[in-house]
Formats: structure tokens, sequence, C-alpha cells
């Protein structure tokens, strides 16, 4: 853990009429030097974190951190995967947990105005009661804010029916790095008028503003569910069955890949007894006639050498909800002496996905490595990562490779070199990579938004 | 019709080695002078004419033009309703009706690549070999292009159930305005790397690149289709039903509502015998359980004391489609010596839907102008125009003093001025109204982009 590079006395914070707190506490200090999953040594410790508690006083931080060139690092859950909010320069941790009103529930629209420190699942808690939902959730929306979601396009289980969580924002109030205030979209469920900067500003990782508000769509419960599980002969067999029930349009809401290396490892420390053998997870949603859906993604699946598919009216994933809140401690138990490697979450094209899983399984015997992988399978997401001896130099380089590898096989299968977990700090040298000259239309956006550079630096953009 | 302001030479357009073709006949002039609705006084001959046939042709012309400062106005099918199209400083009108080739269709992806001159009609006749569809398109599918559906992020009737155009573009080819070609977005289904480029150019109305290739999605044709005709005893029953069968999660298509007066131009036009009620056409796709769908529908209209529901296994919707196709014609017969006005496409949050209807009928009292309402109701959308002697001043304030006033009352109800046709030229003067600050961060973008201006200059911004 260090000072930031250029930290700045933040006294200027005293003189603001804040509605919340400013903070230069060495705890909340060491709280906010990181996300879940920064390593120790890149640990940063802002010069105060801000608590606010209204859009005004996001507003004033950061008018006056910007006449001053100090950095602004927006930070909420602190669940990101790629360290979007080590305050890399230092400055202000700007935490928003504390502004996590649900502001006003429209059932009449099917909207939802919420700010940006509220949980998912508490999100999900408060319009239950009008017989809604917010169906986009990462897999960590029982701990995650909405703002983090909103500033990573965040996405999960249910993306293969529902898309990502931008799907679901209609519109935005943003305080801009200048602390003007603005709001972007419109409350109506269409709009061709004027530049669509709702959706340039979701996923944008804190780097063009700093969300206050958001106007969510929601959608009805579905009144029915059913959940399933499928054992395959093969794992070329579960993953060309995956491709062809979402190319056939079955109508499935979530549809998870796990491989027997994962399935091993859950069954190891976890205790639960699922075959160690490639599966996929199924989940259904409707409103009728979801045994029609059930039975043609068994059709489908027969096509490729079903060994099992067991349905019922739960959600039938308990064994893969086990292992998913379990996979890093499992992982960490898995060999002694060793321990999980950085996540990938790389995403390709639905028909290359099994091409994507073989190069998975290719590229661990290449480097004799164990790498486990599971994923949205629907979308075309893959997460994998490697378990190894972090203090074995061999083992480690070998790791890195894999993962570099994997990612440039993502790249030349069209896919992306995120899905969902955001480019952040952690996969900034692949973002021209993957975008080539479009990096440079990107950092002009930047640069007309942000001219001093003070929102999340070192976040997005690699240094060139 | 006037020569561009500031028209210039634009010979250095033979210097460039184009497969394409450079004119300057008074012919392909006159033609590009404006859109569809363009009024002949507000029309304005380009330059030239550069019919472009590769991604090359179009980079080559927009780095010469803005090189030299020549303003570039893309054109296509010409069927804008906000004057997009018409070239107000001269120069350059680029037009890409010559680039329409379908690139490639991927039915394992379930996506297509396609150049932006494809015509709606002609895309979704040629991926019907394959089982699959392009849902979103505009009612001008028959005429217009991908191109300027991407420029407006057009949507219509299907929007209820598949969303804007916008909602359907995965990753593009564009040409930005110093002649840099890029590449947004991703094959794969999701990413959250990066800004998102795809969305902020969709809608962007030509001002900020040329797009030369879309990667859109497709769907599979939906097995069951079955389509109906509702009929009420009052406007707000009609309007109160449909707001209804959104809220309550209806699995509906199209749901697209007609008045008595709309119904009853379209009788006198076409030789129909619509009841000249308020009535809602509804059509529902789906794979199976169709009739459950509709029976749910059928509770959700009855609770709205419906006076009958007619469905049938067509579309069901044949009067509307002749309504519809004839009413610019049927308008324009209506009454000796009257003529249809420019037509609004405000949208509203559905739940004001049935307010905002009111407030058409109310503003025509006040008025006392004759004012069809029409529209995709199911996503708040609300077509209108009133009908009256444009050669009377007093008549023509009148009709202009109440488009103004239901744009006013669709902003006050929390809508959009325009739900789908754009803002272009026509309504760049409520762009402020819309987003206050944000036009600024709008503009900021736009000169990030093309710091020249030379992209379709007119377009979107308000002279300020």
């Amino acid at each position: 853990m260090s000072q930031g590079a250029d930290g700045r006395d933040p006294g200027f914070l005293d003189d603001l009429a804040l509605d919340g707190e400013v903070s230069r506490g060495t705890s909340d200090r060491g709280t906010h030097a990181g996300s879940y999953d920064t390593a120790p040594d890149d640990e940063v410790l802002p010069d105060a974190v801000v608590f606010p508690e209204s859009t005004a006083d996001v507003s004033a931080v950061l008018a006056a951190a910007d006449d001053r060139g100090v950095a602004v690092t927006p930070y909420a859950a602190g669940t990101s995967l790629e360290s979007h909010v080590t305050p890399v320069e230092g400055g202000i941790s700007l935490d928003l947990t504390r502004m996590d009103r649900v502001v006003d529930v429209r059932p009449d629209d099917l909207t939802v105005d919420v700010e940006p420190g509220v949980v998912g699942d508490d999100l999900n808690e408060r319009v239950a009661r009008h017989g809604l939902t917010f169906p986009p959730l990462p897999s960590s929306g029982a701990i995650s804010t909405v703002g983090g979601m909103i500033a990573t396009d965040a996405s999960g289980m249910g993306t293969v029916k529902y898309g990502e969580v931008g799907d679901w924002v209609r519109a935005l109030e943003v305080v801009l790095a200048d602390g003007t205030v603005i709001e972007t979209g419109t409350m109506a469920a269409k709009t061709s008028s004027g530049y669509n900067l709702t959706d340039l500003l979701v996923g944008s990782e804190g780097t063009l503003g700093v969300v206050t508000r958001a106007t969510l769509e929601l959608a009805g419960i579905p009144e029915q569910v059913r959940g399933g599980r499928a054992v395959f002969p093969t794992l070329d067999d579960a993953t060309a069955a995956v491709r062809d029930a979402v190319t056939s349009g079955v109508d499935v809401a979530k549809i998870e890949l796990m491989d027997a290396d994962a399935a091993a490892v859950a069954n190891d420390y976890s205790g639960t007894e699922m075959p160690e053998r490639p599966m996929a997870f199924v989940e259904f949603h409707a409103d009728h006639g979801v045994e029609e859906e059930v039975a043609f993604c068994r059709a489908v699946f027969a096509a490729h050498d079903v060994e099992s598919f067991e349905v019922d009216e739960g959600d039938g994933m308990d064994d893969l909800w086990t292992a998913r809140r379990d996979i890093t401690y499992a992982a960490d138990e898995w060999r002694e002496g060793a321990s999980m490697g950085h996540p990938g979450d790389v995403t390709v094209p639905i028909g290359a996905y099994p091409e994507m899983i073989r190069a998975v399984k290719d590229v661990a015997a290449e480097y004799d490595l164990f790498v486990p992988a599971f994923g949205h399978a629907g979308d075309g997401n893959l997460h994998y990562f490697a378990v190894y001896d972090h203090d074995d130099p061999d083992e480690s380089t070998r790791a890195e490779r894999a993962y570099e590898d994997l990612i440039g096989r993502a790249l030349e299968l069209d896919g992306t070199v995120t899905g969902e977990h955001g480019i952040g700090k952690g996969k900034r040298e692949f973002l021209r990579r993957e975008h080539g000259d479009a990096v440079d239309a990107m950092r002009a956006v930047k640069d007309a938004l942000d001219p001093n550079g003070t929102l999340n630096p070192g976040t997005t953009f690699p240094e060139e």
C-alpha cells in the first residue's frame, strides 16, 4: 500500500458545506485503498474519503476537486474485480454508499428511481411488494450496488433472457467532472432525441461522471420458474447443446456451464455431490407454458446426447449457487500452497462458444495448469482461473501466459476481453488490442467531458 | 430551393480515386435537396452528390471534405420526417444507397452484417431463408434503409416487445469526420469493454460519423401470430386498457391506438368500414401458448368495458395497415382546401398515456382544429397532426400553437419530444427544453469527434 503518487492536501473539503461527511481517518482511508480483489501491493491510500449524502454534495466535491486538479475516485461496495476503486493518484475516494434510497417506485410506468448506493437485492426486495423485479442483477447482487453495476454495465446469469444492466437504465442524473448536474435519457420507453448520453455513461467506469440517481425499468415477477441440471458426456457436447438452445430460440432465463474441474473443486470444498462431469444448469421463467419451453430445451439437449436432465419447480440450481458462493474459498483450498489466479470473463459470439471452451482446456494442458471453467454460457460468457502456487515463479509465469493467451483467443473469435467485469485498472493493456483506433475516439470523449482528468484516473485507458 | 449558404466548389472530389461516383448533375442535386417531408422553400441544393461504393470511398470523401471545411450530409432513402438529409450548407450529399449489401448472415450467432443502404424489408427477406428476422423495423421498413434507422434510432409497431433499432445493433464500422475508420462494439452478445460508442453513434443523426457497416442481432420468426382489433366505448377506456395491458405484462408484439377521427379519415378515403370509435389494434407473437396471451389481454380489455375484440390467425391489422399507408393522402383529402400539418411523435411514460391522449383532444378543442391521433400506444408513442388550410394565417397559427402545446405537454408528463423520428432540423428548438444542460455535454462530444463541424451541419443542435 502506498500514498497517492501526487496526493495533495484535500483541506479544501473542510470549506464545503456538505450534508455528508469527510474523513481523513486511517481506518476509512485504509478500507478505500482498493477493491475486493486488489492485491495489497497495489493498494493506494486516498488522502480523504468523502461520504456524500446528496447530489449537491457530489457536485460541490467534484467542482472543488476539478478546480484544483485533485483526483476523485468513486467507490461503493468495493466488489470490483478489476480494481476500479483504487485511487491510484490518491486524492478523494467518493463513497456513495450513504446515497442508498429507493426514491420512487412507479408500477404504472414499470420504473423505479434509485440512488447509486442501493444494493441489488435490497432494490428487488423493495419492488417485490408491487410484484415487480429488476431482472439483470449480476451474481454479486446481494452485495454490489446499482451505481457500481451501472459503472461497469454489469450482467450475470439472467443476461441471456434479460440483457445487461445498461439495457434497463432509462435515465440518469449525473454529476460531470466540473460539478455540472445533468439529466440524461427520458422517462418514456423510447426516444430519438439527442445523443444517447445514458448509454455512454453506462459502463464508463466513473471516468466521465458520477451517477447520483438512476431511473431503472422493472418487469413483473414471473409466475412460473423451473430449474434444472443437465449432465453431458463431453464438454463439447455441453457447449454445443448450449449454443443450439440459444440459437434455436429456447426461451431460457439462465443457462450456466460448469466443467468437471469446477465441479470437483466445489464438491471437495462444499461437500456437494455434483457429478464431476460437464454440466449445464438452466432456469426458465414464464407466465404460462413453461413446460413447453422445458420440453423444447430437452429436445435440443437430447440431440447432444444429454445423459440426464433433471428439472423441478424450484430454481434447481442450489448446487450451482453453493459452488458460486464458495468458489474463491474452494479454489484456494484445492491444492496445498496454491490459490486462485485472477478470474477472466471473456465473452465470445455464441457460435464460437464451443471453440472458446476447448481453448481453455487446450491452454491448461499446454501450460500444465489446473483451470476450472464456468460461466454464463447462454451469452457466450466464460469465467476461468488457474489454481497455482503464487510463490512459484515458473508456475506464476505459466498462469499469466495462459490468462493472456485466452484473452487473445477470445479476440480471435471476435469476442470481447470483458463481458461483465469491466476494464478497470486490470485490463487496460488489452483495450487497444480489442478496439484499435476506436480507443482514440473514446479518449476524445473523455477529454471533452473531463478535460482535467480528475475522474477515476488510471481507469479504462492504457498509458500510451 | 436555394444554393447552400456557403457552398464551395467541390472540385477536389475529382482528384479522389473512388469506387463510386460523383455527380454534379442538376437532377441528382435536386433529388438530394431535402427529404420526403421537406417543404420546397426549405430545400437546399448540395454542390455535389457522391455515391460511395465502399468504406474506403466514404473515408476518402470525409477526409478531403474535413480538410477543406466542406459540409457532408449523409443521405439514403430520404424518408426523414425531420429534414435530416437537407444539406443546409450545401457541400456534399453523401448518398449511401449503393452500399446495400447483406454482407454475412450468421445463423449460429443470430447476427448479420449489413451495409447502410440495405432497405429494411430486403434485409428481412434475405434472413427469412434462415428462419430469422430483424424485428424492430419502423413502419417505413418497406422503403427506409438500415443506415437511416440507425441514424435516428428508429422504432415502430414492434417496439413494445422488441425495443428500438438501436437495441439490436451489436457493432458498427464508422467513418469519423476526419476519415478515420473505427469499429465499435463487439460481435459478442455483451461487453463491458471501454465506452459504448455504438449506442452513442446510434441516433446521432449523421453528426458524429457515417456508418458503413452494422452488425445486427436477429431473432427467430415466431411460430404463432394472432392479430386483433378492440373497440372501446371511450378514448379514455382505450388508453387505460392499453396502459394496463402493458403494465400487467401482457406479452404483446404490437399495440396501436387509433381514435375515432383517424378512423373517419381512413374510412372516407380508403373505403374501409372501421367503426369510427376508439380502437386498439394488437398483434401477438409466440412460439407456443399464444392463446393464453390473447386470453390474458382479453381479460385486461374487459376490465375497461371493451365492446368487441375480434382476433384471428392473420395479423388482424389489415384495416390499420391500409389506414397507415394512405394516411397522408387521406388527410389531404379530408377537407376541401386543407391538408395535414407536420406530424408529431412525442412519447410519454406509459402511465401518462391516457393523459397525453386527452391533451390531444383538449388542445384540438381549444384551438378549434381537427387533430386525428394514432400511434404505437404500447410504448407511449403518439402520432398526431392537424388538418388545416395552410393558406389561412389564423388557422395556420392555431395549428402551430397546438403542435407546440402538445410537445410542451409531453415534456410536462416526463416524455420526450421525439420517440422515433429524431430531432433532425425540425425539432432543434426543443432540444434544450427537453435536455437542459445535457445539451452542452452533447455539444462537447460533437466538438470532440467533429471539430470542424463538417458532418450534417444544422442537425440536432439548436443555433445558440
